[in-house]
C-alpha cells in the first residue's frame, strides 16, 4: 500500500462538513470558521507502547488518538469541528488501517468532526492529532479561574483506566469494563458546553486528578484540599476488592480518565444539580479551593494521604 | 528535564500575537480568526531517518519542521498565523531542545507565526506541526484549476536539496549551498501571496517537480508536457559537473525543494514577470498543460525522457 493508496483509502470515508471549503487534497485544508466564534486547538500524539499498551487493537487506537484531543476540546467548552491527523506507521498494513479507521470515524461521526488533512510518515507507530474547536467569546472554561471557597467537582468516576494498567501490566485478567475505560474514553463534550456560567475552572483528567487540579491551582494562584475518599469509583473498580492504599493510588493519580475537573461557587450547588441531571451525568464534589498553594489530600478520617506517585511524568532526569 | 520543565522551557521563548487569547498552558489554544478570512491548515511530520539524515543538527530539524508546514502555507496563497508543535523525543537533552527550538523560532519569528500549543511525548526522535494561516475567501490557489494551454512555471531552482541528499547517503562531501537547502528550506509565502489572480494552480514542491506537478494535473483533470533541461538548477548545482542524466533525475524527481510550481494563462506573461521582479523571485517556464492526461517529460532536443523514480513513496508493497 502506497503512501497515496493509503490517503485516498482516508479520504473515501471522509464525512463531510457545510463549512469545509476544501478537504484532504490539497496543500492544506480550507475552513470557515463562523463569524463571532473563537477557534479552539488542542494537539495530542499517542506513541505506541506510552500511551496505549503494544498490541492495543487498531480500531481503540484510532478511538483514543481523537479522543483525548475532545476531551481538551471538551475542556475548554468547545464545539467540535474539525480534525488533522498524521499516522506513522512501521508497515503498511490495510487491515489495520481499516481497523484504526473504524475507531477513529465511529468517535468522529459521534460528534460531527470533520477529517480535513493531515499526512501518512512511514517511522514507529505513532498517531498524532489536531482537533479545531469553536467557542462563543468568553465562553471558553479555562483553567485561572479558580477562586478559593469553590466547590472541587469531578464527573463520571476515575481510577478505571489505571486499573486496567495496572492489571495489564501483571498480565492479569482485566474486566472489560476496565479495558474499556483504557481504549475508548468518552470525551465529555455536552458537559463541558453545560458548565458554561457554572465553572469558574476546568481541566480533563489525563495524568490523574491530583496532577490535573495541580496545574488548575498553580494557574489560579490556589490551592485544594481533597478528600480521596470521595473520588467515584465504578462498579468494576468497587468488585476487584482492592486495599484501599491502591485504589486510592489508581483513582488520584493514575490518570487516562478523561472526566473533566471542575470548581464552582458553593452557592450554586442546586443550578450545577439541575444541570447535570438534565444531562444524565453524575458529578461528584471532591474537594474544595483554599488560599495555601499546593494540594492537600485526605482520606475519609482526615488523615493525611500522600500518592507514591503523582501523575504520568514523560521525563525525568 | 521532565515534561513540565521542556514545555516552560518551550512557553518562555514563545512571541505573542494580538489575536492569540490564549496561547500554551491550558486544554487547547484560544484563538480569534479575524471576522471574513478563512483559515487554512496544513499538518506534516518529520521522522528520524526517514524526512531527515540521521545527525541533522537540532536546529535544521526545527526549523525544517515548520518550513515543510509553511510552504504548504504558502502554496495555498496563505499568510501563516499560528502552529502548534508535538515533539517526541527518546530521551531528555536541554541542549538538543534549545538547538531545536533556535532553529524552530528562528524561522517562526521571520513569518510572524505564534506557537499556540502542542505536547511533548516519550518516543522515537519525531516532529508532528500543524500549520494555521488566513486568506481571503475565493483568494485560496488550489490544485484543481490548471487549463490547457497553461504556462507551467516553478520558483527559484530545483534539485539541490536531492543532491545533498544523495552525496551524504554516498558519505562524500556536501557543498554548504546544497546542504542548506536540504535542511533549511525557504518557503515562499510573499510569492504564493502575489500569486491569487494570477496563478491558476499551484503546489509546492517537496516530493519532486513530476511527481507534485501530476498532483496538479489529476485534480485539474489535465496532462503536461516538461522539458526537464528547462529546470532551473543553482550555481552549486551546477558545479558539480554531473552527467545530464543523473541531473535530470535529482532536479525532476528528487524533491525536497520547497519551490512553487504553479500554471498561469501565457497572456499574462508579462503580469507574471513583473509581479516576480517586484519580488526580486526569480522563476522559469518549464512547459505546458495539455489535455491528455499524464506528464509527458523530454529533453531540450525533444527526446522522451523517464526518471528513473518519481517521487518519494513512503510506503510500498
Amino acid at each position: 500500500m502506497r503512501e497515496f493508496d493509503l490517503i485516498a483509502r482516508i479520504r473515501e470515508r471522509v464525512a463531510s462538513r457545510g463549512d469545509v471549503v476544501l478537504g484532504i487534497g490539497d496543500d492544506a485544508a480550507l475552513l470557515q470558521v463562523p463569524d463571532g466564534m473563537q477557534l479552539v486547538v488542542a494537539m495530542d500524539t499517542l506513541n505506541d507502547g506510552v500511551h496505549f499498551p503494544i498490541g492495543t487493537a487498531p480500531g481503540d487506537i484510532g478511538w483514543k488518538a481523537l479522543a483525548v484531543n475532545l476531551s481538551d476540546l471538551a475542556a475548554m467548552g468547545a464545539h467540535p469541528a474539525w480534525c488533522t491527523l498524521s499516522l506513522s506507521l512501521p508497515t503498511p498494513d490495510r487491515a489495520w488501517v481499516d481497523g484504526f479507521l473504524d475507531g477513529f470515524f465511529a468517535l468522529a461521526s459521534e460528534h460531527d468532526v470533520a477529517l480535513v488533512g493531515g499526512d501518512t510518515t512511514h517511522g514507529p507507530l505513532s498517531v498524532c492529532v489536531t482537533a479545531h474547536g469553536l467557542v462563543e467569546p468568553g465562553r471558553a472554561l479555562r483553567r485561572d479561574g479558580a477562586r478559593v471557597g469553590d466547590d472541587i467537582w469531578i464527573t463520571g468516576n476515575v481510577g478505571d483506566a489505571a486499573a486496567a494498567l495496572s492489571l495489564l501490566q501483571r498480565s492479569e485478567r482485566v474486566p472489560d469494563p476496565l479495558r474499556a475505560r483504557l481504549d475508548r474514553p468518552m470525551p465529555r463534550i455536552a458537559t463541558g458546553r453545560a458548565l458554561h456560567g457554572l465553572a469558574h475552572a476546568c481541566i480533563d483528567v489525563s495524568d490523574g486528578v491530583l496532577a490535573d487540579l495541580g496545574h488548575v491551582c498553580a494557574a489560579s494562584g490556589v490551592g485544594a484540599r481533597i478528600d480521596v475518599d470521595a473520588l467515584p469509583a465504578s462498579e468494576a473498580l468497587c468488585a476487584l476488592s482492592l486495599d484501599a492504599g491502591t485504589r486510592r493510588q489508581w483513582q488520584a493519580a493514575g490518570g487516562d480518565d478523561y472526566e473533566l475537573c471542575f470548581t464552582t461557587d458553593p452557592a450554586r450547588r442546586s443550578e450545577l444539580d439541575a444541570t447535570l441531571s438534565r444531562l444524565g451525568v453524575d458529578a461528584s464534589r471532591i474537594g474544595v479551593v483554599v488560599a495555601n498553594p499546593g494540594i492537600v489530600a485526605h482520606d475519609a478520617d482526615g488523615s493525611a494521604w500522600q500518592p507514591s506517585a503523582t501523575g504520568y511524568v514523560h521525563f525525568s532526569d
